[in-house]
């Protein structure tokens, strides 16, 4: 299932499933690999080898960084008993992890700059730049609010979806795994991770096993996303009930609810939708990370 | 300054300045994209054409979205004037937005899905799996949490990055504006935002004008940031006090302050380092967007 042998109609077609199209570019090796993503749960038994991880993490360390402070980092994890426990705190599928060679954790973190930051304020660590003045006006309560902390997410996904399409263009599959936020106490102690940091986003890696394909997910016309110079709410609903209606074949064909609105009323207003995760301002102003 | 053009010691020599340098993969024309990022703030008078914008979104929209919901659109600015009042809402460089011929807004977006939900709450549109059980177990209050505003702040981001991806693949350049962030209430204004919105991050798009070249950003050596099994905190002194060292001869070339340690104290630990965006929390939750 390499990206040569699917044409661009072919993946357009699953990836939109009725027309028109958007005109992209042919021909551009890159390209391909973004338009044909799709996340891969089931993997083979070969090893992801540390030249491809040392591509994907250096690939995410090229992508931008808010004011190059660069407020993330990265756990990769292979011990299958870590796996499996981290896999029940997600409330996740066991066999997903089990199978991939590699989870990789990519971290909020500010532990890092802290870090720096105490041992400049203790003197253990001498800048000329940051004298005394400097420090006296600092504290770390400064960086603790959620802006600084959005900062740090932000930096930590994009970092992450680098990795990915690196991971992609060398022939590994991917998946994502938000669920990890279902624990992210119990997660952050399975990663040892200290106060100002927590686990952004979890993601599998290896090579996908091909007697388990999944299918490009599709997703809305791009006239529902794409606004021009403002944003334009009641033109989009045209677009939502056509996706709706188109996106109940492929819903169905993986087993799945067939309602793509039905699945917006579950996992954001149904009450209850957002489960074990509402613990999220309190546990990151505990962690030192803000939310102010 | 094409990708070509360059070679793979001569980048990773930029990036991390010092050996040993990752051993990463080589030919594979993804990769090349990936490692040679580096900001653009100054473009040429040429356009980005609909097909190189479409390609971009495209790319964005085949990025992986929490569940599927697609928390996430984009805003395209071509008008000059709107560009030079975001510039100055910003508090950023003026000369870098009108270079530009096209600003993106990626926006963290509940406001789709909180149409439909009130579409079909009214009754204005009926869904088969919607009955009135799950209507009635269902309120927009649901949805306005810290959580659920981070899944779409992180749909926008990794949208955003593969959009950043896809330029660059062809040839065009990108700088994020992480700056749109100092008044997102006037941004949003400019945008027409509706309630249940906000925009996450900012993004020039253009052909580079190689009489304004770049650089490639100084990074962390690889092993700050890469850790295995559990994060190791204590190990990171080491790494960043090599980093301060050699990347000083990078600032100081680029006319910038040396430090990155004073960095790191002037944007995250100084009195007053968040500047304007204190208000996130407040305004989040005046905007229907949750911090709770």
């Amino acid at each position: 299932m390499s990206n040569d042998s699917v044409s661009h109609e072919q993946i357009l077609t699953e990836r939109y499933l009725e027309g028109p199209f958007p005109q992209v570019v042919r021909g551009n090796p890159t390209v391909d690999v973004l338009l044909a993503h799709r996340s891969v749960r089931r993997y083979i038994d070969r090893p992801v080898t540390d030249r491809e991880l040392a591509t994907m993490i250096a690939a995410a360390q090229s992508a931008s960084s808010s004011s190059n402070l660069q407020l993330w980092s990265v756990v990769e994890v292979r011990d299958d008993e870590k796996k499996q426990r981290i896999a029940q705190l997600a409330g996740t599928d066991g066999a997903h992890l089990a199978s991939a060679p590699v989870v990789l954790f990519f971290i909020a973190d500010l532990a890092r700059a802290t870090q720096v930051f105490a041992d400049v304020a203790t003197g253990a660590v001498q800048v000329p730049e940051v004298g005394a003045d400097l420090v006296a006006e600092s504290s770390v309560r400064e960086s603790q609010n959620l802006e600084t902390t959005m900062v740090a997410f932000g930096d930590a996904l994009i970092a992450a979806q680098n990795a990915a399409v690196a991971a992609e263009s060398m022939g590994l599959g991917i998946c994502y795994l938000g669920s990890i936020r279902n624990d992210v106490p119990a997660i952050a102690k399975e990663l040892g991770l200290p106060e100002h940091s927590f686990a952004a986003v979890g993601m599998t890696v290896g090579h996908p096993n091909p007697e388990r394909p999944t299918r490009i997910k599709t997703r809305l016309p791009i006239a529902a996303v794409w606004h021009k110079e403002t944003y334009d709410l009641a033109g989009q609903r045209e677009q939502v009930l056509k996706y709706e209606h188109a996106a109940r074949a492929f819903y169905t064909g993986q087993g799945m609810a067939p309602s793509w609105i039905q699945r917006n009323f579950v996992r954001l207003f149904k009450s209850g939708a957002i489960g074990a995760r509402t613990w999220m301002q309190l546990w990151l102003r505990n962690r030192g990370m803000g939310s102010k």
